[in-house]
């Protein structure tokens, strides 16, 4: 801590920037604030044992593990996380690698599941003396468009809290109350339904190669995604309105194995015990500016992207990274060039990322439209066959 | 000639192939055919005139043109075309230039109008002594399923005529007789409409800079394309089922200014008189497979794609060029192995354009959907910003 930043920690009028939101984007912030000096609170309606067990995503960009890095926060992340610099398309029951960290600089994925940030962020922060609040509910926020914002909450033991703030944070995900609580009208709101659903399954496997793959099948898309050592993700193309019932668990793995399937390859995919089945829809959501007063938005509370190209965990990152050096200058200087561009600087690559996750989507799924398979198809085989698609595809799938 | 060239050519017994349609396609197959010795007829609905004058495309392809060069064909193209290797696209009121010729190996478009391809692929066949008919209609096809298959029309002079052939050649356009001539069930058909429409002008008016324009505009896009130094083309999206009645000139250029003005520039659209107005509705269509017993279709007869891009004709010569060197290998050597692959290798090309045509036309068009029309826009700005959107749009736009 700089002597200038204990300057500021020590002064008793500085308001705490209220974060509601213990995810990936809320406990960034926080630990980013607090190593500058700048008090916060976080307000989460888990409990610590469900935000640390939670499974989501789980590929991190090379820039934001740097990033995580700086800050002193991907100690274990990179002891423990895979890299992965390639992926494999299969089409026509053949297999086809696209080297991207070759194609993009060396750079690199990193396979670490979200819960792990979460619990090397959380632990973190309250290690540094954080102040976590768990197990909220009815959180209210008050004059956002004052200088003298707050919240109120009702507290795990039944209390009914205030915390008076510089700054409010909504990092509380899609369905939060912060977005909620902007006067309708006062932003922008853009929402896309793709039109394409996904069963998501959760299996205690290890990976059955070392890639993530992507299959464009005749009867839709599957994807076979990494986790760790002893868990895999596998994602079916279903049916839009199809539920979890109509599958029961061998006519997932029949299913898999079919899509995945490799002509002249003894290749096989493992199997394990699924412990989770989920549908997905894919749909996408950008809320347009990402601040109202004095309250900004962060990750999915702002933006919502389809899992395709595994944005969403990033986007979030990003968005905690600019918040918190725009509050820290101002916090320093009083100069709020970064907290008026904030909302610009987020959605200019939020944008990039939407279009690349349509493009990406457009690709490795099957359409009700036959025309469209086939301009997907088209696009998959481009990909694999041309340098100018696949350097497109590198830059913007393991980073920019 | 070659020596065995002359000696088919002077064969009785090699009957003639049948082309339907004196267009770009029909025109350059037929070309081909007789400098390799092949004879063949070609049926045309239109009078001469008609065909030489009818405004249609008028951007070409280095490949295509290093194609017509090599049969001698491309000799006033290439003292009169315009080469361009660099496009301009505007948004917010800003100039971006693409210079798609640096990033794709220097190869250029020529800019030559339709019109004037005909004009010399007729000349040149009319010259070497090729029949062409002209001014025929209710054109029927026979027996295309067989080795014999035969024509059959009325002549200007309203003769019922036929032609015994050896192959049919399908050359006459979407709306022609020869891919209806197929039976229902023995291709598939892929159509689709893209929901944007068109009003495009022709008019007597200097190209008002050397660079084609497309202009993303809150209002939809304008483009400026080029035809001659006297004559340009001009877009306009207009809303789905709107009619030329509501564009009297005077709103078409307020328009045009509109749509295509830079901020803090004196540049300035050069109007002159409006000799066409046209709706255009945004469709692509593919038939698969291109062939059907001894009937091979070309170009728009089996394919049709937006004008974005600029790819239809260039579609159309490499049909020509792929059937031309099949028939010939055929007549040769009795190997069929070209004329087995025509229909693949043709349509690897198209559905190729296909996918970058629509990857274009969302990029430049607004949606009445407002995320699409900001997923459009994500990519225009990356196109404008990153090397590996731009060279994916180098190498589809002036090649591949």
């Amino acid at each position: 801590m700089s002597e200038l930043d204990r300057e500021w920690a020590g002064q008793s009028n500085l308001r705490p920037v209220g974060i509601v939101g213990a995810g990936p984007a809320g406990l960034t912030l926080a630990n980013l604030l607090r190593q500058g000096g700048i008090p916060c609170v976080v307000l989460e309606r888990g409990t610590r044992e469900y935000i640390e067990t939670r499974p989501r995503a789980g590929v991190i960009e090379h820039r934001a593990v740097r990033m995580l890095d700086e800050h002193g926060l991907a100690d274990r992340l990179l002891r423990e996380a895979d890299r992965h610099g390639a992926c494999e398309f299969r089409v026509n029951g053949q297999a086809h690698e696209v080297d991207y960290a070759a194609l993009y600089d060396g750079q690199t994925h990193y396979v670490y599941p979200q819960q792990e940030v979460v619990k090397d962020l959380l632990g973190a922060f309250l290690d540094s003396g954080g102040d976590v609040r768990f197990s909220v509910t009815d959180v209210e926020l008050h004059d956002i468009e004052t200088s003298s914002p707050y919240l109120t909450w009702t507290s795990a033991s039944g209390e009914r809290e205030r915390l008076d703030c510089s700054f409010i944070a909504g990092a509380d995900g899609f369905h939060g109350v912060t977005r909620r609580s902007i006067p309708a009208g006062a932003v922008q709101e853009f929402s896309h339904q793709h039109g394409i659903e996904w069963l998501s399954i959760l299996a205690e496997a290890p990976p059955s190669t070392h890639k993530v793959i992507y299959a464009l099948h005749p009867d839709g898309f599957a994807g076979h995604m990494l986790r760790s050592s002893t868990v895999s993700r596998y994602y079916l193309q279903v049916p839009v309105d199809d539920t979890v019932d109509n599958w029961p668990d061998e006519r997932v793995w029949a299913e898999l194995h079919k899509r995945l399937a490799l002509r002249d390859s003894d290749w096989k995919l493992t199997e394990g015990r699924i412990t989770e089945k989920r549908i997905l829809d894919m749909r996408s959501y950008v809320v347009e500016p990402m601040n109202h007063g004095n309250l900004y938005l962060l990750g999915d509370a702002a933006h919502i992207i389809t899992p395709v190209g595994a944005k969403g965990m990033n986007l979030a990152l990003h968005d905690a990274e600019v918040l918190a050096a725009a509050l820290m200058e101002y916090t320093r200087t009083g100069d709020d060039a970064g907290l008026r561009s904030y909302s610009e600087v987020c959605l200019r690559r939020v944008w990039r990322a939407q279009e690349f996750s349509q493009w990406m989507v457009f690709m490795i799924h099957r359409s009700p439209e036959p025309f469209l398979s086939r301009l997907g198809q088209a696009r998959l085989e481009h990909l694999i066959a041309s340098g100018s698609s696949a350097g497109y595809f590198a830059q913007n799938y393991v980073g920019p």
